[in-house]
């Protein structure tokens, strides 16, 4: 039976700072990913939420970013390999302590916004957060973008990866994001999400914004739950599953 | 055989700031407590003194403290006890996560600054911090005044503890330290300093700043690197142990 | 004819995070206080802030806090002389450096949270953020608790000063706020509290946890708009001051 | 008489670490570039800085740089043009704040950095940063590199421009500094450099890598003080700038 992952980002709130609908989403996924103090977070929040996905049986996984909390790392920094590596040591490891005081374990480490980004097309620094998440446990899985770098530089260090799809954004022909200050880059339309969504799942296909169909690999799609829209768009990417007799679950 | 530790603080180094003489101290101490990038340290710098102090086989130890990086660590903040024991966590876990990627494995714990005196005097901080570490790995070693209430919190959550003397510091008859802002409560001559430690070693005593002799315990000794007559302190320290027949070795 | 002024703490949004309720408050008070980047607010939500007042007419006033983020500035931190007074000059400036560029001119400060509270009763802390402020521009007026040390330090530097009292709050014999851990610290009912109000304003006198009275000050009235108890709060208070025909203006 | 203005970067340090030989370098310059706090600099560090750039006699600038403590604001951010604005504004105002205090007028600003060579290159940067200088104080100098982006920015808003000179760097043909990391980038020998100097002083020409001879304006020369080497041509340049009757003398 074929089967999928619903990831969503999550313990984004910052000392007296609340963001996100974290409740709520927890009942509609089946993986989080939990920020870890650089871009968003703190050691309350961590543990709160490390807490409140177990309670709620959702996978956890570590959500590292640049060290930018005025700008929630979604701003593009040049770092090096060697602090990349370090970075994500840190801030793996930091998250890792909550879950183990909690007697879990992590499942996963997707990085965060602009790291994110710059590791889907940037080989060198891709293959720096790979070893800095294998240096922590060589049996995490590594998420990325569906076909990027970050997925090649996972598979070359050894680490078992998770390729990433979005179904209410349009790709390029080279499998990337269309960026979101182009028209049509965002896909409003639930049905029209869903419908990507079980391409990608069932046939592992998507229609580029140009027209094209490239092939790409889904394990987990990517879900959020911060206004009325995206929670609709879950429930609807849900029930399209469901009736297709895919199987959503975590990644392990 | 009696046996005794010497330990320092190491890897208090930022970003492009270079504090302390690491190189140098590894090689006179048998412990080392490395910053956790909230006082100071960060991931290059911690990762770098870890491997430091693994080649140097002396035992590694993490050393969190107070988020006030401006401060130094050294400026009291008025936390609770659920931000204490999840700072503990996040740091402790943070600076584990680069001493596993190495192979080492973490001795113990030793607060910094500010939270080690408020932890010496305040058992509600401090069973805080025994929690924290306790969560992290219950056979951490938690490090902390000789006689204060972190080392009774140790021992009360089932840690091990390593009770910290100062060769160099005047001490109150309730056993505390006299603040450096009192007239006579640092002990500049190296003999007095090294007679004191062979006082505290061998017979569990020291002599007050009033006169009184006071009974205390001497796992650890507290030396520092970063200036002439520190590393001369060291070093007499050192050979006054040889010649009293105690062994110079880590905690562990 | 008698007048007060009502204010509210504004601008404490940071990078992506949003707290309060900004363009609602403005209709309601007559000055605000402005965070500074320290304990909230940044640049961009500085400038934001700066020109949504001035287009409201409201008074403009900077609220410098303590340097930490992660507390929101509600914690203890305890901080010299000396820093306090460059905290002050550095955040007070930086403020003004955004209402300069509007063609604006700021009336007040108001130290925020901690600071605020520590400052009422420690008169080296209240001198040195009084000094601060005169360093800036003496023509600035200083707000702090009725009767607080603040105030003095204030006048002793020869500043103007704007006495702040709470509807909502009950006040010791001493004259200081009762901490919200103690029942009956908080004024749910608001015709008591707008009740309280009018005692102040008219004949600056309040009664106290303990049913003595007391004679305080009121210059200024701090109110909130974060929940709709808040806000029903400060209607009922504007409309009850008009009743008595008391002005509700800002303080120049 | 021809004159030039010799500017150093200032005021780096940062709670208790200590970067440069400030005392030594205001001997020799006739500007300084104070760091703002957010790549490096506190508010005490900043208060002594300008005390005694003020006691030297020495024109005082901003050094505004990103929000980045840990790359010391050497590494690129991709930030808006409404942040860095805001971001200058904030900066520079926060340092004015320490000059006005003790009685001073600020000279100029001069960015630090990644934003220095951004802006160099970047004119939509350079235009943001120019517009904050602008909105500060009108009548500020502008500092950057000569025949930069930044220049050109700081005349189209109407700012006078200060275009930097170096004698110990390479110039490429477009007039940029020729990368660390390319080998003949830097220039070790004193004599060479105090030729350049003058070259670009006397003639307003400089010798490219490539061989060309290109022109360029020399306002300011930027020398640094923080080795042996750096102090000696600093020396070896103001022997020389005297030996050809060129006048060394601040900006304004």
């Amino acid at each position: 039976m074929l089967q999928v992952d619903l990831n969503s980002d999550l313990g984004e709130s910052f000392g007296s700072y609340k963001i996100g609908n974290d409740d709520f989403v927890l009942k509609f996924v089946t993986s989080v990913n939990i920020a870890c103090g650089f871009h968003a977070g703190d050691p309350l929040v961590m543990e709160k939420t490390v807490r409140q996905a177990m309670e709620n049986k959702v996978a956890v996984g570590a959500h590292p970013g640049f060290p930018d909390l005025m700008g929630f790392g979604r701003r593009n920094m040049i770092i090096t390999a060697d602090e990349a590596k370090a970075y994500i040591i840190y801030q793996v490891s930091a998250l890792n302590g909550f879950i183990k005081a909690e007697g879990g374990r992590m499942q996963h480490v997707k990085p965060h916004g602009a790291l994110y980004n710059m590791a889907a097309k940037d080989y060198q620094l891709a293959r720096a957060i790979a070893e800095g998440v294998h240096a922590v446990d060589d049996e995490l899985i590594l998420m990325g973008l569906a076909g990027s770098q970050l997925i090649r530089a996972g598979e070359e260090v050894g680490l078992r990866t998770a390729s990433e799809v979005f179904g209410d954004r349009a790709y390029t022909t080279e499998g990337t994001l269309v960026s979101r200050s182009i028209p049509g880059s965002l896909i409003h339309d639930k049905e029209q999400a869903a419908s990507r969504v079980l391409d990608m799942v069932l046939r592992g296909k998507v229609t580029t914004l140009d027209g094209d169909e490239i092939s790409l690999k889904a394990d987990s799609i990517c879900v959020h739950g911060d206004n009325q829209e995206a929670v609709e768009l879950v429930k609807y990417i849900r029930k399209a599953l469901k009736e297709a007799d895919v199987l959503v679950k975590s990644l392990k």
